[in-house]
C-alpha cells in the first residue's frame, strides 16, 4: 500500500489534542516505537476529554494510566500524544465539532471514520506507528477502513478496559490501529500476551453472503482483488457461507435486524453508563450527538431482555460452527467513507444509503459475538481506501493476527 | 439446610441502606420473588452510593438502572431494596463504619463477609429471595459461604456490567446469592440468557490438591461429609489434581504466590479507576479502606506487564485442560468467617493466619481464570457456615449450575 509520500505536520493532521512525550518504562519489543492514545483512555496527570469539553470540564484529571497504557510503555513503546475522538466515543463519522475533523489523508474530501478519528490520522499521516482506539460498535475498523490502515478490535473481555472510560461495556474493547500488520501484530501481542505464530494456515474460509450482498457494488469490485489473493493462498478452504448456516436462528430478512438487536443493547448500555451524567450536566453536544443520546434516553428498555437472549443464542451458535482454524471474511463497511459534512442527523435514517444500520449490520457480526476481527486496507475504490475483513472464534487473536500477516504480505 | 426459624425485620438484618418496591415489567420465571441489589448497581431515580457517603455526595442521582436489573424486572421479579456494601466494593470483610455490619444470620458474631455483605444479609434473613452482588475477588462467594449462602460468580464478561460501578474491569462480575439451588439457577437463567439443563453429570471432577491444603484443618474437616456426598455422586470421576498439572508453569510455592499476581492486576485497575476521583475529592474513609486504596496507589505498576502475561498464560493452560463437563472442586474459603472486630488494617499482612492471601488465593483461581464458580452451603463448623464451591470452563456456566443443583439435592 501506498506509504505517506510527505511528512505531515500534527497541525496538518488534526490528530492530536495534546501533544506530549510518554517515555517507556523499560526496554521491549514496542522499542523504537511511537504511539498515540485516543482521548478516552487515560493519561496520569493529563484529563481524559472524551471528545467533549463539558467532560473535560467536569471531570478530574487522571490519577493514572490506562492498565493498557502502561503495558505498552513497559514493552518499550514511547506515547507521542492524545487524539482527536467523536464526543464520548458515540459515532462512526469522525467528525467533531469541538475539536476538528481529523484528516483522511488518502481521501481529505471524505470523513476519516470514528470514532478514533484522530487516532487512525496520527497513523496514516506517520506522526505515530501505532495507535490505541477503543472499538465498541466498529469505532477502530471503520477508520482503519476509511483511512487505509490496518485495524484489530479483539476478542471482547482479553485486554483490560481499566482507565478507559465505559460507553457500552458488553461490547467495549480496547483495540489497535498500525500502518502494517507487522506493527499490529507486535503491538497486540503486547496487549494480549500472547505469542503470534508464522505461516498458521485456516482450516476454512467463511465469505459471509449477506455480508457481501450488503456492500455496495463498487465496494465488492473494489475488494475483487484481495478476494482473488485469499483465493490464491487458501484455495479449496475457501467458501461462501450463509449467516443462516451459521445460526439457524438468524432472520430470513439478513443482517438489517441485527442493527436493531445491536442497537438495543448498546444504547441501554450507553444510557446506564452515561446517562446519569447527562441528566446531571447537560452538557452541550452537537446535534448529531444530541440526537443519538436521545436515542439511548428514550430506547425501550422492555426490549433489552428478548435482545440479550437473541444475542447469546448466536454466541452458543457461533461456538459450535467456529472451531480454532476458522475464519469469517467480510467488507470491513459497506460503503465508501461518506464525503464530509454529508452525514444526516438521523443515524436511524435510510439516508445516505442508510449508512448507518448497514454498516453496523456488518460490525455486530463480531460485536454481538465477541469475536476478534481484523481489517486488512487490501483496496481502493478510485482513491478511497477500503477495509477487508477477518474474523476468529474467541480467544483466537494471535492465529488470526498470523493469518492477516499472512494475507497482507506482498500486498 | 436450615430455613429462617423467625421472621427479622428490615433494622435487625441491617442489610439495606434504602427500602423501595420496584415493580416487575412483565410477568415471567421469576413471577413471584423479590430480589435486594448491592448499592454498586444503579437503580434509576436513585443515588448509587457504593457503601461510602463522599462517593453519594459527589455523583448524581442514576438516570436509569442497570441493565441486568432490568432483565430481572422483565422476567417478573420484584426488587424490594438497595443493600449496604464494602466501601467501593474493596473488602472481603462486610464492615461498614457508615452503614454498619449487616447481620450474619447464622452465626451473628461473625462478619458476614463482603463486599456484597447487605445482599447477603438480605437473603439469609429471608428479606429477599435473591439477591444482586459484584464479584472482583470474592466479594459474592464470601459472603455466600459466611452466611450459608448459594452464590454464583459467573464467566467473565457474560453478565452486562453497563450501571455497575467499575473496580477493577477485568475481574468484575455480576454475581447472585440465594438460599437455595432452584433460585440461584432460576435467577442466573435469565441474566446468563440459558437454560439450566437437568441432570447433567460431568465428566471429571478435580479436587484441587493446594486449595485444599491451604484451608485450616477445621474447614476441611467440616467439609468432609459434603465431599463425601460428591463422591457417591460422581464415583470414579472425582480425583485429587495439583495445580501444577493444569498449569504446568505454576509456581512450586503454590497457591500463595498468586495472590501476589493477582492483587497486581487489581489494584492496578483499581486505581485505574477510582484514583482520579479519590484524589480529587480526597474523601472520607474508614482506617482500613484508606489502607487499601493506599496500597493501590503505590504499587509499583512495572509489575503489570509480567502479571498480566503469567495471567494469561494460566487462562491458556485451563483452556486445554478444561472441557464443557470438567469441574474443578475446592472450599470457597480457607477459614470460616472472622469474629467481627479482629481484622487488622493490613490485609497483606499474615495477621488472622492471613486470612486475606489465602481467602483471595482460592478466590483467584476463579478470577484470574475467568471460570464461573458456584458455592453451596453444604457445611458448618460448630455452627459457623461454610461454603463448597464447583469451578467450570468459561462460558460453560449452565452445565456448573445444573450439576451445583444435582449436588445439593437432599444435603
Amino acid at each position: 500500500m501506498p506509504t505517506p509520500r510527505k511528512t505531515y505536520s500534527v497541525a496538518e493532521s488534526g490528530a492530536f489534542v495534546e501533544v506530549m512525550e510518554l517515555e517507556p518504562y523499560a526496554s521491549g519489543p514496542l522499542d523504537g516505537l511511537r504511539f498515540a492514545v485516543k482521548d478516552l483512555f487515560d493519561l496520569g496527570g493529563y484529563k481524559t476529554g472524551c471528545g467533549n469539553p463539558d467532560w473535560a470540564r467536569t471531570h478530574p484529571v487522571a490519577a493514572t494510566n490506562a492498565v493498557c497504557v502502561d503495558q505498552l510503555l513497559l514493552a518499550g513503546a514511547r506515547c507521542v500524544g492524545k487524539t482527536v475522538c467523536d464526543e464520548l466515543a458515540f459515532s462512526l463519522d469522525g467528525e467533531n465539532v469541538f475539536y476538528g475533523t481529523p484528516l483522511n489523508r488518502r481521501a481529505p474530501e471524505r470523513v476519516p471514520g470514528g470514532s478514533s478519528s484522530g487516532s487512525a490520522a496520527a497513523v496514516a499521516c506517520g506522526l505515530a506507528d501505532f495507535a490505541l482506539g477503543t472499538d465498541t460498535g466498529g469505532s477502530v475498523r471503520v477508520p482503519a477502513s476509511n483511512c487505509g490502515l490496518f485495524g484489530l478490535r479483539p476478542s471482547h473481555g482479553l485486554i483490560s478496559v481499566a482507565g478507559v472510560n465505559p460507553f457500552a461495556p458488553s461490547f467495549d474493547t480496547v483495540g489497535l490501529l498500525a500502518a502494517s500488520a507487522d506493527i499490529l501484530a507486535l503491538a497486540a501481542a503486547v496487549l494480549l500476551s500472547c505469542q503470534v505464530p508464522d505461516g498458521v494456515e485456516p482450516a476454512a474460509v467463511h465469505l459471509i453472503k449477506e455480508a457481501w450482498e450488503i456492500a455496495d457494488p463498487e465496494v465488492r469490485e473494489a475488494l475483487a482483488p484481495a478476494l482473488a489473493r485469499l483465493r490464491r493462498l487458501w484455495g479449496a478452504r475457501v467458501r461462501e457461507t450463509s449467516m443462516r448456516l451459521i445460526d439457524r436462528e438468524a432472520p430470513e430478512s439478513g443482517l438489517k435486524t441485527w442493527y436493531q438487536n445491536y442497537c438495543t443493547i448498546q444504547w441501554s448500555e450507553i444510557w446506564s453508563s452515561l446517562g446519569s451524567w447527562i441528566e446531571a450536566v447537560n452538557p452541550e453536544f452537537a446535534p448529531r450527538t444530541r440526537v443519538n443520546f436521545e436515542l439511548t434516553r428514550t430506547l425501550d428498555r422492555r426490549q433489552i431482555g428478548s435482545a440479550i437472549q437473541r444475542r447469546e443464542e448466536y454466541c452458543r451458535a457461533l461456538q459450535e460452527f467456529l472451531g480454532p482454524g476458522v475464519l469469517l471474511c467480510l467488507p470491513t463497511t459497506p460503503a465508501l467513507a461518506p464525503l464530509k459534512l454529508t452525514l444526516g442527523l438521523d443515524r436511524t435514517s435510510t439516508s445516505q444509503a442508510g449508512y448507518y444500520p448497514r454498516t453496523l449490520a456488518l460490525t455486530a457480526i463480531a460485536g454481538l459475538g465477541r469475536l476478534p476481527q481484523v481489517t486488512l486496507p487490501l483496496a481502493e475504490a478510485g482513491g478511497v481506501p477500503l477495509g477487508l475483513s477477518l474474523l476468529a472464534a474467541h480467544g483466537n487473536d494471535a492465529f488470526l493476527l498470523s493469518a492477516a500477516r499472512l494475507l497482507a504480505e506482498g500486498f
